[in-house]
């Protein structure tokens, strides 16, 4: 256990995760600030007490007295901002982020970082169809995924104070993976899932069709109200492994399409049931007892 | 308004639909009775006052006292107890049914039945990952969508007493199509989705993936959970519009493939704007109000 609660927590954007994380911290008894550039979300979280400081700038004094530094950014904004203030930071302050993909980012900023701080990326499986800090709620991060994702650079403590972090926040499980196995898992589990609500939304654009709607195409596409800056960002960022999933899963759907067009109702009862069997596996654990 | 609290209502297939049927009209003062080849499902609805009165066979007193007769069953089933039962029905009992295609469906029976009964089909569109009559439960049709699907050999009569039913039952909107439009329109919003889920779920078969799934993943896949009988059956039963939309979504997954792949950030951006400006419109309604 190495997060004490004198440990200095930044959040360096406040939006929908920086703010669930600001909340879950702060209700924790950590003292947590944060920097954005959107004065509104810095005023909110002070009224509502979500932070205890914060500015729209990177002020020198509340970034360089943080121990602990969270990125919810964008992976641009990200570099961006190491490149103008990494100096301001304290000497042995640890960095961490919540960005979608891994490979195109954890390897760039360990290069570009003074050797005197370390990153250890980190990818909380949680968010809304909404954003803003004003939308933040910890309860996202129970019974959802947490996942650290280490290279060599990292040290063992790092590694360890990093899933110390994800357990505070209320994940109900975390794991850890290398960069190009989150990535080859993430193109699967979420992005081709995005892609999929997408095409779905697009490829048949008759009136009215909301009349006729049932829960199984609400459920497919919830997750088509994308944030198009996004996630067209994290597309590109993890273009490779995206590209196979498609191709794996457009295979795999011809496959059932093929028994479909020969008549072959055994072939596709038996991918039916293996379809419902696994599935099972994939049901959200109970929250943790937060009182525990 | 034609049903009125002294019709007799008959319930044949007393599985996750029909008992949710049967909850709703019995807690509106309908006389319901069921059969059901489940003795369980029987003696589990009377004991639960789901229904006044039911049988494992189709006792001729219970049959040809029924006013409106719904039939709860799978397509090829139907067929069966017409052909087998058709007799003991009363002149001018109204026929519906829940099935969830109609091209193959519709005709058939029409054209099989009894000159002096009518037949008019309804698509309740609501359903759960359980079955059975002791999983049943009226709530699934709220905020539903309920489609008549009449045909030129119904009566008006029968279309109002149809309709009537569904907002008996408490869907929020009722809707009418022909068999032709209902069954392309299902093609892809029910059926092609189920498609997708099963895929989703056989495409990848990495072990421990569940261990980090997030939401999405979870919703685009919670319909893997199929009935393989079922679905099956009705897969075949509208095989024509299920390719064609099959055929529909993955030439539009790979217009955003083709994008990816090209790094063509701008126009994968369009592509989502529609899709998630377009997906505001499918939230569900708000139940209806019960106590107006």
């Amino acid at each position: 256990m190495m997060l004490e609660k004198n440990t200095k927590i930044l959040i360096v954007g406040l939006g929908l995760l920086g703010g669930s994380y600001a909340r879950a911290l702060t209700g924790r008894g950590f003292s947590v600030s944060a920097v954005d550039i959107r004065q509104e979300a810095i005023a909110y979280a002070l009224e509502n007490k979500i932070i205890a400081a914060g500015a729209a700038e990177p002020d020198p004094a509340l970034v360089g007295e943080a121990d602990l530094v969270v990125f919810a950014l964008y992976p641009h904004t990200l570099f961006d901002w190491l490149e103008r203030c990494q100096g301001l930071l304290k000497p042995g302050a640890l960095l961490t982020d919540v960005t979608g993909v891994k490979g195109a980012v954890v390897e760039r900023v360990q290069t570009m970082l003074r050797p005197d701080l370390e990153f250890i990326a980190a990818h909380p499986m949680a968010g809304r169809e909404v954003g803003g800090v004003e939308n933040s709620d910890e309860r996202i991060f129970h019974g959802a995924n947490y996942i650290v994702v280490p290279t060599e650079r990292n040290t063992p403590r790092a590694v360890a104070l990093c899933r110390e972090l994800g357990e505070l926040l209320g994940f109900a499980r975390i794991a850890e993976l290398s960069p190009a196995e989150h990535d080859e898992m993430i193109a699967f589990v979420s992005q081709l899932t995005h892609c999929i609500a997408v095409s779905l939304m697009t490829c048949n654009r008759t009136e009215h069709l909301e009349e006729y709607t049932g829960d199984s195409f609400r459920d497919l596409t919830r997750i088509a109200r994308i944030n198009d800056e996004m996630w067209s960002e994290l597309f590109l960022l993890n273009r490779d492994a995206l590209l196979r999933q498609i191709d794996s899963f457009t295979a795999e759907l011809g496959v059932l399409r093929g028994y479909l067009a020969d008549g072959d109702r055994e072939h596709m009862r038996e991918l039916m049931r293996y379809a419902a069997a696994r599935r099972a596996l994939f049901d959200k654990p109970e929250p943790k007892d937060r009182n525990k």
